[in-house]
């Protein structure tokens, strides 16, 4: 596998497998070369380029090669290559699997499976695995108790330094995390954390409760996930304690599940933002059936509150203004799309801060203001360039019909210097900017209040921000519009 | 600060402190208290509270707390109050400060200061930090060079367990981690890790290249700080070895940088996808005007992009089935709306999976057939729901004027039942729901295609992909309508 090394240099350094060599690997039974591959190369690749083959293949890594190295490839199959394993599987290779694995894994995997599967892994699982799958299983999803592992190590807070290695050596081949450990005082309630190398670095005779870290965050089971990647980000932490009501430890949550949410909310955060129904299914994993259905529902619901747009541009386009100066409507995707533009800009500063807890609903006043100031710049300058810009659009042609039996007339051909063409240039172009800065002013006002309400009322301020936004300055900007139209073209 | 806590028992457990209660602890010089607050609250969330406040009091802390309490509390103050704070305090004051400092946080804070301030810090710092500073300076920001420490413990691969504990003890308390210990071999090249828990495991007089893992990503001092991220999260990492170009280990990547870069990436794309300028800089920390100035450069490149919709419209506008049927325009807004939505939907799951590195441009074209298949199935269902939605909005009034002489028929005052109103509405139906048709498959064609190119000429997808697609959709999507009206209404 060094060639391939070398190759890569300019990028990350890591031994691969293909599909075909590991089936090759397979076919020829060649055990050496099996090791090898799982000495060599991380188990997340070994498991893509395993999720395609037969289970029987797969049973064959499982029999050849040590738990220990098979443990965390078991973990990172897809869902439906490991459902597909269970069901092959004796109970006796089965066993030997889901013990070497994590319970939190495990109940994540099960909490997926048909209920027969289900059945079969826990019938597999020793009798603490069974304990814990089932006590994580209770969890809601989406929750601190949900992401959480029991596997950890909590020492009471009068162990003495020797005594809490001498207890990390026995006790810590099961733990999640020994990086970490958990100190209770004897009422069992939940007092500090030490870390390993505070540990290494104390003397042996010494208390945990003297080198313990008491500055520490922890959460409760009911805590929401969106919570537990900032406080993992916030306090750079490496595992997060999880009491209960009683403030007594019951899980903790360890910094590679922390980053997964991360992940996961940012995805979230994204599908959102582009009206999509989120997912945590791989893109080339969802078929294009589901990813139609995720977009469908979306563009219905758009249109319908596109309907309030449809009604009023068709109602205003009986209005003597647009019928005797048709091209004020050549304006109106423009002035709809920076109107919504602006507020979309606001909204994602205001979905970003909620996200990262930077600001909360209660300041509404002090971001609104904030935001006025801003919308007076931003719409200040835009609205002067766009008086100008009309003018050139005007007076090159680019748009022809400045006013009532002025079509066709421009610079190119000479004939657009007469103070009747210019006036409605002026006017037209001055109505325009003018709808532009009450625009971009009422949009960010409207691209605040929308999020900040959503998380006032404990909702996702990603969820319904952006269409709504939209949907309201398209009528807005049009309203607007034609308020100001009816001002400046008295016809 | 215990009934805090309780106030708190439905989402997180931490000790807090006011600004004003910590200023309040400064001016009484209560030394007790103060010490009190460093070893209840997390440092960041002192630093927030301390902020604000001067210098002066600034000093007071860090001459009456111990250093190993300071220390983190220093590195999460802000850039501004940092500065000040470098610049009224005492040389030997700033001393014991940098040297309790991790060299790559020093050379983050240096690397946005002016000169003079920059200067003092060196002065400071002891040679070796000097060195380790002056060396992280060197690199590019946004690459590996620039995130990561030099502060990180290396052993000869013939080291024993025993001796590798001894070194750890020795050496360990300047090391960022000392939970991943990296190997080498005697040509100095980098050959495998161990974790601390191995090492605490493994019997005494193993060698070091018995229990590492061989199986090890790294990166490179230049590659890009996005994928460094995603190593993190694919692979579960703790630590990651970053090589030179002869494979020798210069240098470490913690997780706690990691989860910064995580956040910072998808800050940026949050904000991209929100047509603004990245920042890293907090909401609450940016003026109006800085604000402004990162939203206006964008809002004028999509108005003059939004140029070719005003021409388009405004030259279809003069086509006589707009004239004679005016009920048309009503329908565009909603049109291009559903038509950049649909795309916008494409460009967001292109955008994750490239920034995921789940697919490449290479793959363009299974992808392309991919969504093909998924925009037949949106464009047919939004279609057939379009053409059932207009029929209402004609019948029923909602938009009024479905053909020259039908203004003002529905069917409330019953007078909608001729064949003549018939014949229009079906055929503006079928106009509007064919063109969604064709403008979902085009626009969803399109939303690959714009991030896919950006990427194969290496460029960021999220960067121009929204603004594009919306400008090309918009027009797109007009020239379909006319195209499909003139075959609808041969007037």
């Amino acid at each position: 596998m060094d060639e391939e090394k070398d190759e890569e240099k300019e990028g990350l350094n890591v031994a691969k497998v293909e599909s075909e060599q590991l089936q090759d690997i397979i076919d020829r039974k060649d055990r050496e070369a099996l090791k090898d591959v799982f000495l060599h190369v991380p188990s997340i690749d070994i498991a893509e380029a395993a999720n395609e083959m037969e289970a029987k293949d797969l049973i064959f890594i499982f029999r050849n090669v040590e738990s220990s190295l098979t443990a965390d490839f078991f973990d990172a199959l897809s869902q439906d290559t490991k459902e597909q394993l269970i069901a092959a599987m004796t109970n006796r290779d089965l066993v030997q699997i889901i013990n070497s694995q994590a319970a939190d894994d495990v109940a994540d995997t099960v909490g997926d499976m048909p209920a027969n599967l289900a059945n079969k892994v826990l019938r597999a699982a020793d009798k603490d695995m069974r304990k814990d799958i089932n006590a994580l299983l209770k969890y809601e999803e989406g929750t601190a108790g949900s992401l959480m592992t029991t596997e950890y190590l909590e020492f009471l807070d009068s162990t003495t330094v020797e005594e809490a290695i001498e207890l990390i050596r026995e006790r810590g081949r099961d733990a999640e995390t020994i990086y970490t450990i958990f100190v209770r005082n004897p009422s069992r309630r939940f007092v500090g954390t030490v870390d390993l190398d505070d540990l290494i670095f104390a003397s042996k005779d010494q208390k945990l409760n003297e080198i313990m870290n008491q500055d520490v965050v922890s959460c409760f089971v009911g805590t929401d996930q969106e919570e537990i990647g900032q406080l993992f980000r916030r306090y750079d932490l490496n595992a997060l304690a999880v009491l209960n009501d009683d403030s007594c430890l019951v899980g903790v949550i360890t910094i590679d599940d922390a980053v997964d949410v991360m992940t996961e909310e940012s995805n979230e955060d994204l599908a959102r933002m582009t009206n999509m129904e989120p997912t945590d299914k791989p893109y080339m994993e969802t078929g294009a059936w589901d990813n139609a259905k995720r977009c469908i529902p979306w563009l219905v619901a758009l249109l319908i509150l596109g309907t309030f747009t449809t009604m009023v541009l068709n109602r205003l386009e009986a209005q003597d203004v647009f019928v005797k100066l048709p091209i004020l409507i050549a304006f109106v995707p423009m002035l709809m799309d920076t109107g919504g533009n602006a507020g979309g800009q606001t909204t994602g500063l205001m979905i970003r801060g909620l996200a990262v807890k930077e600001f909360g609903p209660k300041q509404v006043l002090k971001i609104l203001f904030k935001e006025f100031k801003s919308s007076l710049i931003v719409g200040g300058v835009v609205a002067s360039f766009v008086f100008l810009w009309l003018l050139v659009e005007q007076y090159t042609g680019i748009v022809s019909g400045v006013g009532p039996g002025l079509e066709g007339l421009n610079i190119w051909n000479g004939s657009c210097w007469s103070p009747e063409f210019a006036g409605y240039a002026l006017r037209n172009a001055g109505l325009v900017s003018l709808t532009m800065l009450f625009a971009i002013v009422v949009s960010k006002a409207v691209g605040t209040l929308l999020p900040m309400g959503a998380a006032a009322i404990k909702k996702d301020p990603a969820l319904l921000s952006q269409p709504l936004l939209t949907t309201i300055m398209d009528v807005a900007t049009l309203m607007i519009y034609f308020a100001i139209a009816m001002a400046f073209h008295p016809i």
